[in-house]
């Protein structure tokens, strides 16, 4: 298992938000509270979109010690700023620690980050990479699920129809394990964003998903809130969604809902219903 | 703070002793229960003697990674057997993480690994340096505090008088710190050997020692628990200090007393007082 | 491309042979004269078989960063004897660099180490794996050419007719390749062990394989040069196999001849043809 | 020894300059033509100046691996831009392969680099050592010759007068090192910044200094090809400091004279003799 964070919204230091608040994603490296792990030492990631207007794709750095003493990490969080970014701490399940199996993973311009795991992944492995579409196999570098599982996204139609393909993804993932005889393959939260909209999923077949929330508006926060500097800076629709709150300011997080998906995006924000496909 | 352990015996494969046992030490390096951390994923080191008569100086492996998901750790601890041997599993104190801070250090024959800390190092460090005699300063490789009460404690006659030397490093370090306005800058558990007798040091200057725990003698266990099988196969004389006992055999753990030393060597072990050195 | 190091006789420490030769593998892997590239510091591997008679599997220790500098490879090299090993130091084309696309590869009692490539294999690579035996799929864990035609080779027999499945994969890429319009895709020294006997080829599609050599029988090389102490430690059926020639005895080194492979084993040695099986 | 880069002028991506033009230095890290040694694999590091207002100290990100084949800087380079950076590659002359001993060294606002080494600096290294200002003594982390230097040039004035800094620094080597016996201890390219201006020293004791070239004035460059675009787009003001030179563009690069040191800054650069004091 793993935790992870995303943000969007008004550009800031990265250090503002992954270093800063009280139990923050790299604290949560090492003491997670949340978690079915509370360490998650099996390597890190973050991946950044710049706001230079040349730069197609998003940036990803990704190492395979423990967040919390990388000085790489520190000098990036402390020189980058930016308007959306994913960070993403793991604790392996026992396959490999290295690069290839960090995420956030990358395609084009999108980037994804998963927490949970497949039961009996090891079994349909080879099954669930065939279904991948050949020309986009040989981008696979890794062994995890969650990197198959971009991208069988990826194969079903992610780039169109994001909530869709996911849905199309998980159903597949969920007939392949009861093929093997699993009942309930399935257990994430999922974060994917084309660098403008942001979706994340919380999701387990047989319920009991991982602990998902997003943050407050930032206009009711700021009301509820008048005197806490950090939010004048802000703009209204800067949203984080993360694997445990993070920081202590009362009325700032609420729970993703199981089986359900949000959209984070220029306008109105969207909270929906998740079911996969048949 | 970090957890060790050292083994002197019958020769057996590492893994009997740092993999197998509930709360093992690789156990410990994500779950300790005794330290001042429960995570000790800062780095790792072995340092073992063969029993090959043309070699002169034990083995060391360093590496910065946490021990819990290394593998090349795990392949020489399945395929190495040795009747001496130390491992440290670190949790840095601000240190940078790297090779050179890892435990043990070794001089010569000789291994030395250390739990604790001096208060004040920092401000400390270059007078400390300075105390070392100039033909082993070049020797010094890495930034801990570990390392420089090795290399003092050989420039105040380690080769020749363990239990002395190190009695006049502890008192050094406390007169230097009480110059700096530190009254108890001393924090230790220290396991150093020559690859034949093993001495084993728990003090605080000011009280308050890390843990530390001897076996009891093979023979004594054995007529306490007759079955168990794995008792057979070793000496009367093996013997284990570890930072918090492992296993889960009643009567198998002893406190090393603050304020005190053992030494592990063919025939007769002992524990004595351990007292600085005006 | 890479270089690569196969020893089979006298039980010798890894040192004597890994780093004592005028122009050891160490050495190669900053300044190879007879590869492709002439810097190999894309990682390193090392397998080795133990005498001891309880333990079953060869020990691989494989990492990320050049041989040169490695000190845990010292130090492994300097301690552990060994009647049976290989060394491999990489030259990535391209591939991750990580532990799990570092050679020596290993099944079981198996060792396996490649220097070459398969010309188009990112195009085929979904098409051999999807080859691969489903029960020995999970166990593949990196990206690489070399670990795919392991697992092919396993698939086709190797633990029974190792010359047998080697000839079927290599006839199985050459069919896939041809299919995806490479008129000559492999490229390979090979060499693979099952810790009793060893077996090593040479083989191109096209011709020009790359450069592979045995060690004269070392009677022979003893009468050559009766001066020469080393040899009289070893035993007569002593072997080397090796990308390039080490040291600088005259008379040593073999060159095993194109689309050919050699067997060492107990008893004599043979070198015999090899052609890809239709 | 050690190839490096420092970059002065109009803001780039650093891919610009690191990664995209022939023999770029990140391709000298594999094939050096001017070096002592061909192969920079030793670890590298990269130093820039944002130019966000609220950042005071520059980004550093230093590994232990190869440049050539490291992605995270790959990714930073593709992704950031900066006005003024340092880029090193390291080729150990047998200090430890370490984050905190590769280059750029960072104190506050200021960056230090170094090719060259001390003759006989094992020897002199305490001595050296304790001659670094004790509040500063503590900063040093590594045990490299280059970051003795810095530390020492700190202790002698370097933030006020860099030149004259330098040149204490050198004079006090070059009196211990004849104390020790060696004639010519001091082989130095030095680059060193505070974030605005940038000082290049090209020194070597007993002459036969490290290469060591800057770029001509971008003007006269465009005089020179008025059809290569790129210079379109500098500033007159870009430099680069290279110690051997990248791209193929004539007249583009002139050597440093050796005893002598650049400074670039806003309005004229200057090259002057450079002394070591007494």
């Amino acid at each position: 298992m793993c935790r992870w964070l995303a943000y969007s919204g008004t550009p800031v230091l990265l250090d503002t938000i992954l270093y800063k608040p009280a139990h923050s994603l790299i604290d949560q490296s090492l003491h997670a509270r949340m978690g079915v792990e509370t360490t998650n030492g099996d390597g890190f990631g973050i991946g950044w979109y710049t706001q230079t207007s040349g730069i197609d794709t998003p940036a990803v750095m990704r190492d395979v010690g423990p967040a919390w003493n990388n000085r790489n990490l520190r000098e990036i969080a402390q020189h980058v700023t930016s308007p959306l970014f994913f960070a993403h701490i793991r604790a392996s399940t026992g396959t490999a620690v290295q690069q290839t199996n960090c995420h956030p993973f990358r395609h084009g311009r999108w980037l994804w980050m998963h927490n949970g795991s497949i039961a009996g992944f090891h079994e349909m492995r080879r099954e669930l990479c065939v279904a991948v579409e050949p020309s986009l196999f040989p981008g696979m570098e890794g062994t995890t699920d969650s990197e198959v599982m971009f991208y069988l996204a990826l194969t079903l139609g992610l780039e169109e129809d994001p909530p869709g393909a996911v849905a199309r993804m998980v159903g597949l993932v969920e007939r392949t394990g009861r093929a093997h005889g699993v009942e309930n393959p399935m257990q994430m939260t999922v974060a994917v964003t084309d660098g403008e909209s942001l979706w994340a999923f919380r999701y387990a077949s047989g319920g009991g998903a991982r602990s998902l929330y997003y943050s407050t508006r930032v206009d009711s926060l700021r009301a509820l809130h008048p005197d806490v500097s950090f939010l004048q800076e802000l703009s209204d629709e800067t949203r984080l969604v993360v694997s445990e709150p993070l920081g202590d300011l009362p009325g700032a997080w609420n729970e993703v809902p199981e089986h359900s998906y949000g959209v984070v995006r220029p306008g109105d924000d969207h909270l929906r219903p998740f079911v996969p496909a048949a």
